[in-house]
């Protein structure tokens, strides 16, 4: 076979070393290996009962043509309506899209905003696939390191050398996630105000990724949306609703945006998911059960906030959603003589079965030093495990 | 609100034609006229039961996870048995790559093998998407006029000035769609071979887009791989298996291409939709009941290849797959004394109660002269059709 060229982008793709942890997890469970499982960021409950029925309907009625590219109108009603609901914030189903996951909301958003050469910033640690897909359409990601300091978010202050006058290019945009991951921490209120009107006032747009909305503990998540009409607001129905395989995301976008992201939609997709679709039509009303799981996870949380720094990991600052932990393990690396994050995951992995992911995935900003837990799992297969370690660590 | 400034390329993007003439259609419909509708793409038969009952079963089971990007094993496998049982051409399971629709393989495909600039050679008239898709990673479509002469397919003659030593950038790819949207033409062995000798001769690549395989009339389609190890295979259920809803297509690639294109889907998609993947499982047991829906399709064919002649159009080649008749309209613009394909259209919509699509949605080549009729349709109602253009036409 011939040698084949690739893409000189696709050389600065790095694989996900979650990949191999749960590969690797997966191997030592198939040799008889009892593995806790706190590597991957996926709920841990089943699709709610409502969903699944709306999909069996969808089913006896055949309900799997495509669908309009911006998506079934009902859906982008009901999206609508929930933003009216959760965060009392006015929004016209014209300005809603469904998308295929919200992968495919940020390919729709990148294509638009982005030509060749054209920056947007980003938090390191952050989402690893944000730089990938800037990169995907020869965009340039600017990764912006950030700490406990700014709650690990993205601030006006920590962007004022990108924004300054003198700086050639700006920023056309800048991605905030709130609640992180990995780090599941919030970005304060004045701080995505601030950072909003730095941002928009050279002309660049805040993407807004609420992902992790409704996961949230003890405090709520505000949508962009409240601090401005310009903000550019991703979501979906992988977290909350629990409902990951099944590839159903949104974007809310400025009205003068919509009819350049329909034609983008039409282009890479032709449109979302259509049982999908006709499905979620039922999960907004499924919030009840889903704050319960929330519930849950909020005692997973505050286990793991006692027994990992008994451990010697560190917490920086206290995570308030999403299900993950992001910890410094520098105390921990020191005490093991293990190298760095990688070699503590693996070996955490295959001498204590506790699987948990390396910081490398999430940046390069001392990423080396930290480890991400994810909570979303039994409380009784969280204490196996931090009992495990704390033998393991000795 | 601020005014949006959008990437360049998004004003290279040209709307589909068939979506106006297609809410047309649907406002009209909502009046109470009849309209036969011979413009949109899909196939007019419900999904296959055991498909419908294999997602039914997927959603008891609640199999509604993530799954691995390069798809859920037991359908790679499966699609690799598809090659053996319809081509008689072995393929590993590693090479094949699930995804969400074809859509989703082209930009996987598209970012493996595009930097900034990189030349693909498609046919004008072709699918509108790929120009589109090409452009989203800021690489450039070489539009290559295609006629009767050549089936409507590029061959190697047509481009010998693109493949030059002397042309600098030579070509990174090429896409053959055989059967072809618009034309439902398939391209003869002898030209896929000297078409693929030449491309893969200066290290570029052929895309094969097989979608419409099995959809073809009196002959066989053959797939690139029985020509060629290195050509990359895209196809999907939408089209022979009428699901085009579920979003789910596939791609054989090369064995050095799997870990690019897995890098890039994480990314991108992270997996195709889940429950569509189970259900698929079922679609190739389901080619006899299909082969039933291509016989009719064939009966459809027949009766418009000899009544459109009769009302002044031209059908330069006989198409022999898909289900799409691509007509010159020049003989009738002349009668009418419309301008264009795209007034003919909307005549023709508005004044005889017959949607159907101008040549404009698929490239620049003498488009304005022609139209394309999809007979994915009943009988009885393009009868009624072409009753109501000769009446129109007088």
């Amino acid at each position: 076979m011939m040698a084949m060229q690739w893409a000189k982008k696709i050389a600065q793709i790095q694989p996900f070393y979650v990949m191999e942890m749960l590969a690797k997890a997966k191997a030592l469970e198939a040799q008889g290996r009892h593995i806790v499982r706190m590597e991957a960021g996926e709920p841990d409950f089943t699709t709610p009962a409502p969903v699944l029925a709306a999909a069996r309907l969808a089913l006896d009625e055949d309900r799997t043509r495509y669908t309009p590219s911006l998506g079934i109108p009902e859906l982008r009603a009901a999206i609508a309506q929930w933003y009216q609901t959760r965060y009392g914030v006015a929004v016209s189903p014209q300005r809603v899209v469904v998308t295929p996951g919200t992968s495919g909301a940020f390919q729709l958003i990148f294509g638009l905003l982005l030509d060749a050469g054209d920056r947007v910033a980003l938090s390191d640690p952050g989402y690893p696939c944000y730089p990938n897909m800037v990169r995907f359409v020869n965009g340039e990601p600017v990764a912006i390191p950030v700490s406990p300091q700014s709650h690990y978010q993205l601030s006006a202050e920590l962007l004022v050398e990108q924004l300054a006058p003198q700086h050639a290019r700006g920023l056309k945009a800048a991605i905030v996630t709130s609640p992180s991951n990995p780090t599941g921490t919030l970005i304060p209120d004045a701080q995505m105000q601030t950072l909003l009107s730095a941002v928009e006032g050279q002309g660049g747009y805040v993407i807004s990724d609420e992902l992790y909305h409704g996961i949230t503990y003890g405090c709520k998540a505000r949508t962009a949306l409240e601090f401005s009409e310009n903000a550019i607001v991703i979501n979906g129905f992988s977290k909350y609703f629990g409902m990951t395989g099944w590839r159903l995301g949104w974007m809310i976008v400025p009205p003068s945006a919509v009819r350049g992201i329909e034609m983008l939609s039409q282009n890479l997709f032709i449109s979302a998911p259509t049982i999908a679709q006709y499905a979620a039509l039922q999960a907004f009303d499924c919030a009840g059960a889903m704050d319960e799981q929330v519930a849950r996870y909020d005692l997973n949380r505050r286990y793991l906030l006692t027994a990992l720094p008994k451990l010697g990991f560190g917490i920086g600052v206290e995570p308030k959603g999403a299900f993950y932990i992001y910890a410094d393990a520098t105390q921990v690396l020191s005490k093991t003589g293990l190298a760095n994050g990688e070699a503590l995951c693996m070996a955490a992995l295959e001498q204590a079965g506790c699987a948990f992911t390396p910081g490398l995935d999430f940046g390069r900003y001392r990423s080396h030093e930290h480890v991400r837990f994810c909570y979303a799992a039994e409380l009784a297969q969280l204490k196996i495990a931090m009992e495990r370690l704390a033998a393991w660590l000795g």
